[in-house]
């Protein structure tokens, strides 16, 4: 059940929240640890009611994540609408608010996987070339894997 | 001290990262209730060490505040260096991660004044126009302040 306060600015067809994620080539993980929020941008790739994320090892991202596996991640476009009066101008724009747990992938069989699909998504189908060979070379990249619980979307003006 | 992996790719110039929080049209404030994070897309304005956003007083982001009023916010810009070779695609970015306290604001002279720095920023200097009887009609509208008390930024390609 949704919170939202604008009902009719409310996405609620999950096919348009998949299509953003699937569209949009940045993202921001939001983590927490003792309750201190942390936003970063990142790269994402969205398949299945899962999102796959690549990082560093050594990363912030990834100390929070194994202290807590909560996540939030946000998806967003937008443009201003200016307005002659200046409380006016108003945001043009679809958001997809997505809440979850993540785990973080080390093991390269499943690594690969997760590489190829956001490899098909940031080099045009350029996945297949991958192998677990090929991908020996990026050991200090390890892949967050979101599993999605909840997933909201917003879009103004409503339409 | 900032703790980020990758020195090269650090901005530490302050003037470069307020330029950046002038400049970019939208950020992401992060909240945590119970370690739970919460990501939103958000207009905001920068003045002398404090970020003003404007917002529903019967939002999430209001009722998460005034449980935890510790935040992120984060700003970016970025676009893809494309590549062939799969795994070797980059992003280009300019980023800032601004950590704080966020204060709740409802009394009106202070509202106005708020309001007047983010009215500058989006409607080209309109701010002056603002009253407190022009913004009467704004009551469901509260500002939140947040007070940056750290302040870290990221480019990428390393100059």
């Amino acid at each position: 059940m949704s919170s939202m306060r604008r009902k009719e600015k409310e996405i609620t067809e999950k096919a348009v929240l998949e299509e953003i994620l699937l569209e949009k080539l940045v993202g921001r993980l939001g983590t927490s640890v003792n309750n201190n929020p942390y936003v970063v941008p990142m790269n994402f790739a969205y398949r299945a009611g899962k999102i796959y994320l690549h990082t560093h090892k050594d990363g912030k991202k990834v100390k929070n994540i194994l202290a807590n596996p909560r996540i939030c991640f946000e998806v967003d476009d937008g443009k201003m609408i200016e307005a002659e009066e200046p409380c006016n101008f108003s945001w043009s724009y679809h958001s997809v608010i997505v809440h979850g747990n993540a785990r973080i992938v080390t093991e390269p069989e499943e690594k690969l996987a997760a590489l190829k699909i956001i490899s098909d998504k940031y080099s045009f189908g350029k996945g297949e070339r991958l192998t677990l060979k090929s991908i020996e070379k990026y050991e200090s990249l390890w892949i967050i894997e979101i599993n999605i619980d909840k997933m909201t979307g917003k879009k103004s003006p409503a339409s």
